[in-house]
């Protein structure tokens, strides 16, 4: 060899431009101000006028002197204030601590106080499920209240303030949002979730800017969300809930119309405003979609191209009864509250095309490929080896990404990550040749019955494939003989005459013997988290099974 | 106010993943191994052999001492083996230095030595083209030659290697490359591409994985390219011509399947590669979609959604032969060496709808909105002041952005930066309240009339839109009494009969009386530059007009 002189490894020369929120609302400023925004059915502004009160919003936070880095809660439906908060917090370098609002308030008061909010914005009519704990949250200074329909009485309290009356009182920002950013500024934390907390204390998610935008564009990406220009988005998933799924800011980097849904979950109010504003896109979690699923006939919903379902497994037998109804089935995520959320999309690819009807419906069924820059990957839970990507390994699945936690908000050492950075999620999945991820179920709601495994997430979506059933969830039971023995608990549709035998006669075709349930138990409802999941471990606890 | 203690700004807790073209590669690898790479008709592959190949070039380069940070310069059509160089090189952390074919000696020469590449690897077709400039490139250690369909002579000379020969002979490099990158690596440069110097030396613009990760997120954003899954990728823009839009990485990153057409560029052989392998997103210099115009009829076209034209303007009237022939326009695309290259796309948006057919034809002649993360401005020529964004107001284009250039390799301070940072363009534009860019002209290429400005490129528009115009360009001659008056240079189309008097009596309801053309002189062909545009500065030249 001639010459091997050292060579200085050298950076590229491009320009140093961060990542930031603020990007896109200037961006929706200078090129989509004219596009609607419209609330709940009685409002509709513009991205201009959302960034009219933004700019006078991060006025007020200064004159309410909330430091830079300090949290800024909100308290709130999808409404157009919301919104304002979601950007005005984030590009004024304060971090965005969206607040589930049902939680217990117990759960409550120690996620503000961990969080140590220092103001917390808050419909007007939610004040009573967080205004009683208002004593035991010292840190807050400032309660500030966002109207809405509801005439609750707000109470005479020194700490109250209004929040249009504060916006009419202060000058907008003039300048660039974008400007205030450096490079290194693009890791600044800009928003702060608390995991449901399901088992232990809830965990706080500390987003940064550029996993914010990072996370936006994989929702732009076509083929996976894909929003752009033409969409209409709307966020039935509650902003609260990891980010809305990325949504709200992804609308607006794409330039797409927004419909907040405002604080009505009912399904005639959903269904009659994804009808008159010609949504085309949105996204909820299974049990919405399946309140809604009975009504779906009384609407035109034509202008729809693409439902969202994640939060839990979409039931097969759901998403095909939005394919009859509305022409298009609902395609399954994959996220978590760590994974900002989104972490994979399902629906069919290329390879799919010649597959039968039953095959794509299978297909439909799994979690799908991850995100341009994410990373997954089946391990084996007891040596942390990678197992194959051949579709029937099932190991714990661990993901890696820019917009991926690394820890939790004032949280030490955590077992939740491996030591290569990676994150574990605590579920169990298969990966096939392309990539493909499939979820088995929760490391702990799988059930041992005999040595060997059962899927609880399969045998539910065996038990719901049955017209009857409106929700079920397996659970394990603790059993002398075989370790533990799974037991459903199932809601039927009203008037149904539907019995246990039924259920099992249906199911019989579908899973191994030794999978059927050991007893089914009618409910009238299921138990749920905040979050609208069902929450297995509130039916253990009713059921005095830890 | 109460409690004001200080807050420290605090960073997000995300994982510290770079943005790499290794992640583009495994990525591919992991996803889209079975998805096909079909070249000149002669040769399929699937991203699974572009990689197993990819990793043995790794070695290859390993073992001839290529330092980390070298340049490694390709001179190659747009083929297989061209297509490993992009990810072998990069993702190795050396840098890949495309030049163009078509490049005179001289300036061959000066790039290859300002550059001080290290290894060349060239098309044995090619081969004449550079291998008589050897000698005068004394820092090359080595040229690599990839077999093609030529049986073009290889000189005997120790220095040549052999592309085929070197892979057989390498183990794969087994483990992960995006591994081997930490946070900080992601500004590495991973990409060399010099300007086309049309005015003064030519000047290299040298990019990051950063810059080149983004850049593909923004070609997948739906409602810009939006290249996904189910796409077939056609880039007929050459892999030396600004990254080819992007198009190979973005293809990779989006898993669509990748057309090559090789060396030959004869609209027969694009058409019927077009046909045959079903392209959906295909990308060519508007001198290469006149071309193929007049074989359209004959060819199957249906698969296409999007052909995109960019490096100079696309008339109106040709983007509206594709539209009747194929049913898509050529939608326009602003871009330039040092924007990675693109900077916007355009088209039509909601707001268009209600418009009517000339009024949309005339939004598709606009190069429409920047792609997320890239901000546009205009600003006063004279003054540097930005300009209204009205619709009317012209003024130069100025560029930032994330994937936009700071400087240029190895040469110091350059005037084609603004003090806060931002790419002067030379380009004159403007910007309307939708943050729609309409380019009016090249400032070099405006005709000073009298006091007023003439626009080349509405007047070339203008001539173009007669029936009989293949080519035309428009050019300042120097004028005693006006300054400069325009001058159009036009080729015919075959066996037309038309004259002067007819082109004037087309364009006269169209453009100002004054900006009448003093001369209209036909050719056979206009001159063109080594990317295929229009060469105003050769047909001065040529013209003793400078």
């Amino acid at each position: 060899m001639a010459d091997q002189a050292h060579e200085p490894v050298m950076d590229g020369l491009m320009q140093p431009r961060p990542l930031t929120i603020a990007h896109i609302l200037e961006r929706a400023e200078r090129l989509y101000a004219h596009k609607p925004v419209a609330v709940a059915g009685t409002e509709r502004v513009t991205y201009a006028d959302v960034a009219r009160h933004t700019r006078r919003l991060a006025t007020v936070l200064d004159r309410l002197h909330v430091p830079v880095g300090a949290r800024v809660a909100t308290f709130a439906s999808n409404n157009r204030r919301h919104l304002e908060l979601y950007l005005a917090v984030p590009v004024t370098k304060r971090v965005l601590h969206t607040i589930n609002i049902r939680l217990a308030s117990e759960h409550l008061e120690y996620i503000v106080n961990h969080a140590e909010d220092d103001v917390v914005f808050v419909d007007r009519g939610l004040l009573p499920r967080i205004w009683p704990s208002a004593d035991r949250m010292p840190r807050v200074r400032h309660w500030v209240v966002l109207p809405d329909d509801s005439d609750t009485p707000i109470p005479a309290d020194p700490r109250i303030l209004h929040y249009d009356e504060l916006l009419a009182g202060a000058e907008p920002f003039a300048g660039s949002f974008e400007d205030t950013f450096t490079l290194a500024d693009e890791q600044l934390a800009s928003g702060l979730c608390y995991t449901s907390g399901t088992t232990g204390r809830p965990k706080g998610v500390l987003y940064s800017h550029r996993s914010t935008v990072l996370h936006c564009l994989g929702a732009l990406a076509a083929g996976f969300i894909g929003l752009g220009e033409s969409d209409v988005v709307m966020p039935i998933v509650p902003f609260f809930h990891a980010n809305a799924w990325g949504l709200p800011y992804g609308a607006m980097m794409a330039g797409a119309s927004l419909v907040l849904p405002g604080p009505s979950a009912k399904p005639a109010h959903l269904l009659r405003l994804m009808e008159s504003e010609r949504v085309t896109v949105a996204g909820a979690v299974p049990t919405v979609w399946t309140s809604m699923a009975d009504e779906l006939s009384a609407y035109d919903l034509s202008a729809t191209r693409f439902l969202l379902g994640g939060g839990s497994a979409v039931p097969p037998a759901l998403s095909e009864t939005y394919r009859t109804a509305v022409g298009i089935p609902i395609t399954h995520s994959w996220g978590m509250t760590e994974v900002s959320p989104v972490g994979t999309i399902g629906g069919t690819r290329t390879q799919h095309r010649a597959a039968t009807e039953d095959e794509q419906v299978a297909v439909r069924a799994a979690q799908g490929q991850p995100l341009p820059l994410v990373n997954v990957r089946v391990v084996d839970v007891g040596t942390g080896r990678e197992l194959p990507r051949d579709g029937h390994t099932v190991g714990e699945l661990q993901v890696s990404g820019p917009w991926v936690a690394s820890g939790y908000f004032q949280v030490g050492e955590d077992d939740s990550f491996t030591d290569d950075g990676w994150l574990r999620t605590g579920d169990l999945a298969t990966i096939d040749s392309d990539g493909y991820l499939r979820l088995v179920d929760r490391i702990k709601d799988l059930i041992k019955s005999g040595g060997e495994w059962i899927s609880s997430v399969e045998l539910e979506a065996a038990i719901a494939s049955h017209p009857d059933v409106v929700e079920v969830a397996v659970i394990a039971r603790p059993d002398p003989r075989w370790t533990e023995r799974p037991v459903a608990y199932v809601v039927l549709r009203d008037g149904s005459a539907g019995t246990a035998e039924d259920l099992l006669r249906h199911i019989r075709p579908m899973v191994a013997k030794w999978w059927l349930p050991d007893d089914i138990v009618f409910m009238t409802a299921l138990p749920k988290t905040g979050t609208g999941k069902l929450s297995k471990s509130s039916l253990r606890e009713s059921l005095h099974i830890s």
